[in-house]
């Protein structure tokens, strides 16, 4: 329970939405069950996810960190869970930084749950970077992926560092509904589950593609799953990290990866704060 | 467009939620396409709709009320089409009337497109009782329902005055998933579709219900759907309106219904009001 006003802020990256909550001057605890109600959808505000604004060096598990990042993105998942990393939610998460004045240039560096990631603000244009790590290529060739009444299609594995299987099709619509996690074989090539990209080349720097995120269903953007998409297309394609800018279009959005020379993969694209305010300090306590 | 920022109050009845846009100097436009945004659930902030607060004196399809109810609960679907009338929404307008200070008395009148409309704010509890017209029965005996894999079921049609089925049934699990509207025959029964209830009496004065609503789907409460069905369980047992109050238990929650001697019918449930703020004002003017 806390005497202030819990303040918030709602913001969407590519669809895929976010409740932030500054707590810079760690004035707030955070419960699993808070984060749970506040992620409902009817009884409470609804987002898929929550992302607390701390100090990197007021929170144990990442202080080490607070020289090179001063803020930590301490994501949550909507069932009350903690998470390493998001891409999307980065984007949302810098914007709010932006925006509130505790950046003091256009680009630099959060801490994750996952490590240290760059940042970088579009002077220009809406659109924010984000590295996403070094791309881990599985080392097998006999992957496949069938969705519900579609054809078995050849994939390739990568760790993102999330487990991703990505199968290329003619027309995403050949992945039906999605209703259900598509069929992934061989048994066992992936023991913590996988999402499933089902991709439609465009052209060298462009790509369509339809997402199952293990354990939530299709989603309008995954950021993981978009870099794994370009990586894995690249990798088809008898090409690598050459620093090629590759458009993907989700359902939500448009986003741009770029694999370095270097290795380490770049997640691109808009951020939007869609409102602020304070959240009814009763039913915060309610929901302690 | 408008230069004061755009406030707002995001709460629910039973699970069935609402933006309130507090707009009792008329200052504010608001368009059904930033209705739509704004009820976007990843996009926008999420709600099943939006209740503009407004004076019945300052619009002119209601200023002829305005001597009877102060306060017009101007109620927009999610896709911007405007309504008259939401039992779960008008709960959740008084109490946000009444948490502002608008209100003088526990109880009163709000004009709603539907009519005048009588509420009471319990003083000791929670609840607040909202009166919801005369039912209408419609007087054919040969109706039924049927959902996806049950029975075909023997229905009583309610107009309140939105259209009502309402069958009964031993379990409500018997409705199985209810992914799809049920039929209801004869075909032509209901020209403009109808809401299907699945009733399970638990004693003369508490049914569990679960309700499919026309256009939507199963809800998770349906403030119509809750009286209709205890005017039509009460029909069935051979009583009418007699002053007897029913609990009705919803997915989303209880509220209770009394159909009164003078045969209206008065809904009661909690409101529960959850966070408030402010509408990014670029975000507004881009979705004008």
């Amino acid at each position: 329970m806390t005497s202030r006003p819990i303040e918030f802020v709602k913001g969407h990256g590519t669809g895929n939405d976010f409740i932030l909550l500054p707590n810079v001057d760690a004035a707030l605890t955070v419960s699993a069950r808070q984060v749970a109600a506040l992620c409902d959808r009817r009884r409470g505000l609804g987002a898929d996810g929550v992302l607390v604004v701390a100090r990197t060096e007021h929170e144990p598990e990442v202080a080490h960190l607070a020289g090179q990042a001063p803020y930590f993105m301490d994501y949550r998942n909507a069932d009350g869970s903690v998470a390493e990393m998001c891409g999307n939610g980065a984007r949302v998460f810098v914007a709010h930084l932006a925006e509130t004045g505790l950046l003091t240039a256009g680009d630099g560096a959060i801490a994750t749950r996952g490590g240290v990631r760059q940042f970088r603000v579009d002077p220009v244009g809406t659109a924010i970077s984000v590295t996403m790590g070094a791309p881990a290529l599985m080392d097998r060739d006999d992957l496949s992926v069938q969705a519900d009444g579609s054809q078995q299609l050849p994939a390739l594995g990568v760790h993102m560092p999330n487990p991703h299987a990505v199968a290329w099709v003619l027309d995403t619509r050949e992945a039906g509904q999605l209703l259900e996690a598509p069929a992934v074989t061989p048994p066992g090539a992936f023991p913590d589950g996988v999402n499933v990209e089902f991709v439609r080349a465009l052209g060298a720097d462009h790509i369509e593609m339809r997402v199952f995120e293990r354990g939530v269903g299709e989603t309008l953007s995954c950021g993981t799953g978009a870099c794994a998409a370009v990586v894995a297309t690249e990798v088809r394609a008898g090409r690598a990290a050459v620093g090629q800018r590759v458009q993907v279009d989700l359902p939500g959005g448009r986003v741009t990866v770029l694999w370095r020379a270097d290795g380490e993969v770049e997640l691109s694209g808009p951020a939007v704060l869609v409102a602020r305010g304070t959240v009814d300090a009763d039913w915060w306590a309610e929901h302690a």
